[in-house]
């Protein structure tokens, strides 16, 4: 089986930016569901996903027939980790905490073969999964995303979108504001904090000036639009934990306010408990 | 620990109906996740659900700080995985497919100890999460419903509900409508045909005439209020595939409608893909 | 997603026996390894396999991009286990110990719908597996093979092949050996004693005068080219663990001979431990 | 590898009685700690534990090196979870709820091959685990108990016990005294109610009578010590629940009345909790 | 769901000391019975434990209802281990090997979200389990312990208990005599040799000097309350292995002391085998 | 139980080479499938094979009654995971990419009990499994390879050959041939080229030289066979899955070749799908 192109970058190709799905439940049922929902790539978050690595493969596994891109957001900037997340059949790997150029570089160097990397050959389930070709392409098709979401990262992003190998930056916005602006703001996603804003704003226009991809975590899908309409390649969409628990909420609410009242006009109400924020 | 009473039985005993959540996804953490949700009761279905042994006791116990009442749907009338089931720490049983008086005699003695039934002693979690009392009010406290879901057991429908020791009965939209129409409608819940309205009114008188409780499966909040206001005793409301699913292509669909044409108004348009009705 | 049509069918409709894998080691890798290999069909075998139910969904989620048609050996005649692996997505069920016309029936009535049998609604994987449509083609699609390999299915074989709604015959040699000629000849596969290469072949023409597919579990490839050339319409060739037993006793082997005796000519010499013969 | 004798059977020719374990936890690492404390054989129970079928695989497995003989306590008298269970690699299995001669002769014929039975042929794990002769053997050294522990077999004792195949009883005074006594005495094992020890010794003299062996489960190694002396062949002392609890809530016991009193004398006080009898 | 305080430190602001249980078999059963014995708190070892990841979140789901604290220590003072226990909702972790100052900053770098430190937002699970206002109070209840195990930690004992955010020390003694005395002694706990027992208080002083906590790691009931009256804060009493290899040994040891010689006294005879010990 | 010496270090004693199998295959029974054919010792692959923690440790439990002496590659030079699997049972570790002599420094320390090293004391599963006296003798049995693998070990050689308390280097020779020779060759093993054979003898000759032994991972039994006679100590033989995946391709292949021209002689055809080269 010669390897098809990572879906994304094909995407990418079009002129379009691509919708992520993300999962944070270990479950190989939930993945392949979510896999068949419309998104273009889904990522497994081994960070703070309750996903560990057996599970996180037959996760890979369940959404291979789907031809969505799967990707790994990886515990760590270790590499041990992120070579497992590859050989297992991830497109591309997401890492958390980026902060220095140093870092961006040890991020590249486990994701490419030498002699741009060190990562080490024996893609076992790659070579099944993603094409009997993976050694001699997968250095032009694996994603590497590093995450900008500390200040230290922010002062050193000039320096951290000019690592060679680096394909994109990644946002997630709940921890870019813990870090910028301490606990002033709530925590969470869709920022509407005009610093916060600016942020967003120059880490992507950066990565842009230095050839990158730039990717934005989202709550909703309004503002995933947003951001797609700002130029951002990659916009996650909520995710499985806060896609369920809200909409068994509102479907449990929606019951209790029918039986109470039950001559009132069907309305979207406020769910009953609140998700909270993560990320 | 003292044996509290079952949730199930002291919301009837107020009066109520109870509302129930329903886990198709084999995992403790979506489990874990839809019990804080706000249902009454939630059941784990070994049934249809993709869920085996092993997971589904990782998901009870997963819901035991819930307090919810935790149940669930067996396989088949098959004695091992009733009694496995209760001696896990289900607070009741749903089991599919009872269709004569000898079928539901089969099912309490599957669930009552003797000199009622010939369940076998040994609750071994339930004596850890239902309390050290279990072996004396299990008899009580544990629910028996049977499912009403064939022409056969319609037929058999007053030798059913008359069978002591049985708590309720329970209904399968998708199969009852199977059963009494065969494919003349579509398959799934939520059911408006009028022979379907008045077979599933039929079961609830007899169920009630004979003082049983009575519990509906049903895809939508519009439609479990509607069934709590006719009198049902337990409503089911969707489960956490169709919730998953729908929430997730509604979120994607709603991203790809804003990007097609960014000024259009919100609204809750139709999902991009149907989630196929299931049960 | 609109349905396709079950991959054996294609096969058989163009006039081709197929070819069928068959697992019994409980790993979601060995099964997606195992579908790469150019089988047409891949059974697991919840019977004399080492796989639970947990495992069997995870197996059948990691072939689905193959596109060879998973299929499922259950434990026994029992509903509960055979709607489940239908439900998980099994494209066809090959359920052992069919001995009687009633056997026959019953197995039938598991694996169809309303009217034709009482398969319960709600195949909640095989939606997203199979496609969005398969609640109104299963009944066309799914396979359901009756395994022969009693004296008493052999008595009774005319009625058996005349039960309406069975797709096929299936013939496991080890079982039938036993069954026939007790313990006269060694047990396993590939038989070659003149009643047995009777038995098999008065099954055979049973089948197919009746209208009926006709598969047979073979040891060889040797084997299962003859059967093919008998006109036997599915042929499984070994099971993975004889398939990796043998392959890692003859590399071993192999190399022990090559150090005792350098110099000696490459041949394919004995195994050094047998694998047993099983089924 | 040839296969070597069953242990039981060998302890049984030396004239003495086996000591059995019992495992009610679900984990191989558990099973391979009791496999190594001295017990002759270890019954891993798929009834009342909480132990699905891929667990117990994995238990047999950790068990194997111990040299104990495993044996597994299935959940009914099911032939699909019978033949697993030896398929497997178990020693011997123990079946619940043997009510009838019908009931003993249907469990006998799962456990043996034909022509003394109906047990399919693929001792899968068994031929790596217990001998590639396990063919051979089989019906000589697995062991078959069915289990008394209902008024209806006991009424029904002199024909179970004659019936060809069957190698012993088992006795499970929790449910026997259920189903002798009603519920007029305490739930649990180690009874000293004079016809319940009657029943027992009852029990022992008919099947000795039929030259079968005689099992008794137990609470206590003092009740265990005195079954022994009473000439039960095989008798379970307590199991990995009840030794793990008791333990722990001793031990922490202990601490606080240590804390409470720091001078009193060492003794072993009650448990703070009671474990719940089971079984 | 608000947030509880964690339940070490409102036993801590009564003035007593934590009797802290330790899991080290990879089970969710086993954990769900041994938060129920007692202990305020539960630690799971996924260092020296058998357990891995996705093992351990289902024992703290298990443990969830219990109102025990769950505590985990980790395999190594590495950011995505500790960081996804966290997430997946202990309420403190016990590293090992904190060994000099800069170890222990990295440590609470690792538990705290910034400005104290860098653990990244996303609490999946604990936002569940712990509270929906865990954002807003974690780094106010997370215990973060840093094990004192070896001589580099004795000599920078003072600058490491000194670290801002830091919450308490714990000693681990078979690690420490190794550290401190070579091999010059027996491994494992309860040490009375006396340069260990100035080494421990002279951790406990300097500890409380610094206003930090300090637990200790005991191999029985009377040593751990001689650590409370000494004045440790947390005493780890035993661990679940030991605890079941010990009272399996003594269970079937009773046995074969009774039937050598049955009308010996009952006494509390040694173990038949050693169980080892460990950590 | 006293502990048995590590079965490779007996077979070196002898004056013999180790055969070594692979495991990258995620499961406990393919494990003990490997371990029933022939080799000396078998190693489960955690870097580039598709294991995890939980599962193996499934898989030492499986090999344990074999003989064979198991072994870990762990996925990088990080401490946690290479003590974990040492207290999880493994005879030696295998640890990749070690680069340096601080590489190899850290890499003996991690395994080695202090003075020694800096290797936690916990043998959890080692003290059941490899004896009761393993904390006495590990550190004189356990094997501690480092991996050999890169264009910068390579010209640091000498100094990491010398490094005390190392046992041996192992060469994989796909990441070494990518490492020297960039991408000029095929990836894979049983290299032909003379720097490569050049760099396999040199780095042969320096271990032995230095007192170390010297391990090789190949892909066929001709290439570990030539390996032995060149005097390494350890040589690998492929892995299951190619084993798996060759024997299945192969297998099919045969049938289709047999049913196309069934009157061709029987060769050893070319495998239909190449099986791709990893490591």
């Amino acid at each position: 089986m010669k390897m098809q192109r990572n879906p994304i970058r094909k995407i990418w190709a079009e002129g379009r930016g691509a919708i992520n799905g993300w999962l944070s439940i270990a479950s190989s049922f939930s993945a392949e569901i979510m896999a068949s929902c419309g998104y273009d790539s889904v990522t497994i978050d081994t960070q703070h996903g309750a996903v560990g690595y057996d599970t996180m493969v037959a996760m890979l596994q369940a959404m291979r027939a789907s031809g969505v891109a799967p990707m790994v957001r990886t515990p760590w900037l270790e590499p041990g980790a992120i070579m497992k997340a590859l050989d297992a059949g991830a497109w591309g790997v997401i890492c958390p905490m980026v902060n220095t150029r140093a870092d961006a570089e040890r991020l590249v160097s486990y994701v490419r073969y030498p002699p741009h990397g060190c990562r080490s050959f024996g893609p076992t389930r790659a070579n099944f999964a993603l094409g009997s070709d993976y050694a001699a392409v997968a250095d032009d098709e694996v994603l590497c995303f590093a995450m900008i979401e500390t200040a230290e990262a922010m002062s050193n992003l000039e320096e951290i979108v000019r690592t060679p190998g680096l394909d994109g930056v990644y946002v997630g916005p709940a921890d870019l504001t813990l870090g910028l602006t301490g606990r002033r703001y709530r925590t969470g996603f869709d920022r509407e904090e005009p610093e916060m804003l600016e942020a967003i704003h120059h880490i992507r226009t950066m990565a842009h000036a230095a050839g990158l991809r730039m990717g934005l975590h989202n709550g909703s899908a309004a503002y995933a639009a947003k951001a797609l309409s700002w130029g951002c390649d990659l916009v996650t969409v909520s995710n499985d934990v806060r896609l369920l628990a809200q909409a068994a909420q509102d479907s449990v609410a929606e019951v209790r306010r029918l039986i109470a009242s039950p001559s009132a006009p069907e309305k979207e109400g406020p769910a009953q408990h609140e998700v909270p924020a993560s990320y």
